[in-house]
């Protein structure tokens, strides 16, 4: 297969993670580095040149990685949340496919220029949502396309993840601290939002009309840096703005629901809470259990384990999925995989411009409705009305618009 | 025990139910019955006569029974749901307890006219909202009282039953079809916000200020009828109008915030779906899991049963509720136990007018969220700022308000 190019911009501890699988791959070859701090930067280079036996290139300013003329058709946008946007705007200018990292827009504007850039420049925008790919949910995905849940009713999901053990670190180092000490909003829907989106053909036929967004009182984080912080936190008896559970409902226009949870700042297990209900079954990630009438016994559960042999997606059933380590059992590599053969084919990508607008508005949308009481605010039509009669989706393995068995004979490589 | 004298109006299932419980009860004689369908009430004489060896009052007209001096001190209203607050009105003008099963109001009025007339009567208004009574919820009540969660975020709950294959009976009966047909409001809320709302002390140094509701597409009815029903089916080929998975979420004085599902028409087994997030942990009724900081295993669950042994609730532990058959696993009995004992005592009920107008306020605001396009919409302080210092819970066992562990030294006999 055809070796890629790219860079990679921003090095904490997501990009230097990218960095390290990058090297890993065959087929690409990483040809710059970015990271606003010298030494990570170098250390990027240093990683670089151990594999290649050679430099690389490397700055701290990322204009020099976007505009760099070296035969890069990509870059991976790894920095703080803030910065997303425009290095992205300005690498699609650039004629190179932009992968944004997972990030909460701070304007609807941002999301629009995202959009615009697209459309002008026609070079493709992918949020590298990794849930999308995982498992459970292409499984779910899967079953979702082959009608197992009938007609589409209701979705739900969340973020529900004890970040406080990492406040300390955080606060000094990353971007969520300050977002959480000053915005009120679901900062940080797409893992749970992102395959939702696929299960409902957001954009494709279908999309999201409004939402209406409700913090609970912040008490998690000040309370933990109260207690198991040192008293030279930087954060040391501040107030957070961030309620601790923030639910956000959204609408969509073929009516159906979503009730996405953020709750980061609570002592509980992990959990994203996926939910599918239709007019023939529900799956619930909480139970890994699924009922579908006419194969579940009447008001029972089944667990999730006796769908897989039916209908697991077979991008993990075919392929090499299941033996991936590291990056979140596999699903990092998926969603990694699915960028490069966009960019390798020069197709759309499975999660494309319209989908980061969307995905990246929520934030900023909650944040709106909660600073109106909770009243419904509306969500954009980032497609400018293309949702109602899109082109097809690329047929492709990484596909999340349908899933196509025909492209899966035999064993499946990537 | 002094025997409690009180009426009963409505035999449909669920008042025919309360009437043979209420023959085994030593402490209580029927003195009268009421339904508007002469045979059902013919029916519950037989069952008194059976009894007691002798005529008990039977009418079609619960005026009859509400105005009747023969010494009851309380009814029990089963009727359809659009007659509870009328004849509860009457009840408390009558100088008896209104015990009143589960229903929405149909008007915000009606909820003023519950309050305002218990005002001027002093005669206290009960819902008999059973699952207040569950052994799981009460468990978590003793736990959230003792402070085991910290300081409460946030709790969810639902009705998510599937009813469709009673909708055939149902729908020439019982008064859900027809306001399913009409009506598109969370209509059912109250299994799972009346054990919340004694977790969160509303009323009662709290009280939930606004709602926002959120309706999917209504299918579930419709297809199901279309596909079971014979072709005689009243509601053959009807829309119904309520939205099959209906999402309210509630915010309280004290900053927590509430969600509540209504799901009655898709195929999925039971849950109620219970929640509640505090400062230091979580119990999660789906899993029937709970997790503790600082007693759980970091980022683990543990199941409910370990903390039946130290948090059981009193009244659960130390009496035979356990041994308890039918009446929805023993909750129904307590409940109704709960009640007479306010009748005998002449105190307050533990679920007191103001936490019934509450409850039943709900559909209503719901409704009226949906039909404003989600808008936030206030919830009346039905206490008229008591809430913010009112007089103790009367002590008892049955409380809801606290769990007096002194109350339950010994067996506990009712």
């Amino acid at each position: 297969m055809r070796k890629i190019k790219m860079g990679l911009i921003g090095l904490g501890s997501r990009g230097k993670w990218w960095l390290e699988e990058l090297l890993k791959t065959d087929d690409v070859e990483v040809t710059s580095v970015c990271d606003t701090h010298e030494d990570r930067m170098e250390a990027g280079r240093a990683m670089c040149a151990e594999k290649y036996g050679r430099d690389v290139f490397g700055s701290v300013d990322w204009h020099d990685i976007v505009s760099r003329d070296d035969g890069s058709e990509a870059v991976v946008i790894s920095t703080n949340w803030n910065d997303h946007v425009k290095i992205a705007v300005e690498a699609m200018k650039a004629g190179k496919y932009a992968g944004i990292e997972v990030g909460p827009a701070q304007s609807i504007r941002q999301c629009w220029d995202l959009v615009r850039t697209y459309e002008q420049t026609k070079v493709p925008c992918m949020m590298l949502e990794n849930c999308c790919y995982n498992r459970e949910e292409m499984t779910v995905l899967n079953m979702v396309k082959k009608g197992l849940f009938g007609e589409l009713l209701h979705c739900q999901g969340g973020y529900q993840h004890d970040l406080r053990a990492i406040s300390d670190s955080m606060a000094r180092e990353h971007e969520r601290a300050w977002q959480y000490l000053h915005r009120n909003a679901e900062l940080y829907p797409t893992h749970e939002l992102g395959p939702i989106m696929k299960y409902l053909g957001i954009n494709r036929g279908n999309r999201i009309m409004s939402l209406n967004s409700m913090a609970s009182k912040a008490r998690g984080l000040k309370k933990f840096i109260d207690e198991k912080c040192g008293p030279d936190h930087p954060f040391k008896g501040l107030e957070f703005r961030l309620g601790d559970v923030i639910t956000t409902t959204l609408r969509c226009a073929n009516g159906e629901t979503v009730v996405l949870t953020h709750d980061t700042n609570s002592p509980r297990p992990y959990s994203r809470g996926g939910r599918v209900q239709g007019t023939c079954g529900i799956w619930m990630e909480d139970l890994h259990s699924i009922h579908i009438e006419g194969r579940s016994e009447p008001h029972k559960w089944q667990p999730m384990d006796d769908y897989y042999g039916e209908f697991e997606h077979p991008l993990w059933k075919k392929s090499a999925a299941s033996d991936f380590t590291g990056g979140h059992g596999g699903m990092d590599r998926l969603v990694m995989r699915a960028f490069i053969e966009a960019v390798r084919r020069g197709i759309q990508t499975p999660i494309d411009v319209y989908d980061s607008a969307t995905l990246m508005s929520v934030a900023v949308l909650s944040e709106e409705s909660i600073a109106l009481g909770s009243a419904p605010v509306a969500v954009p039509d980032f497609t400018d009305g293309l949702w109602l009669k899109r082109e097809p989706a690329p047929k492709s393995i990484f596909s999340l618009a349908e899933v196509d068995d025909s492209l899966f004979e035999g064993k499946v490589e990537f």
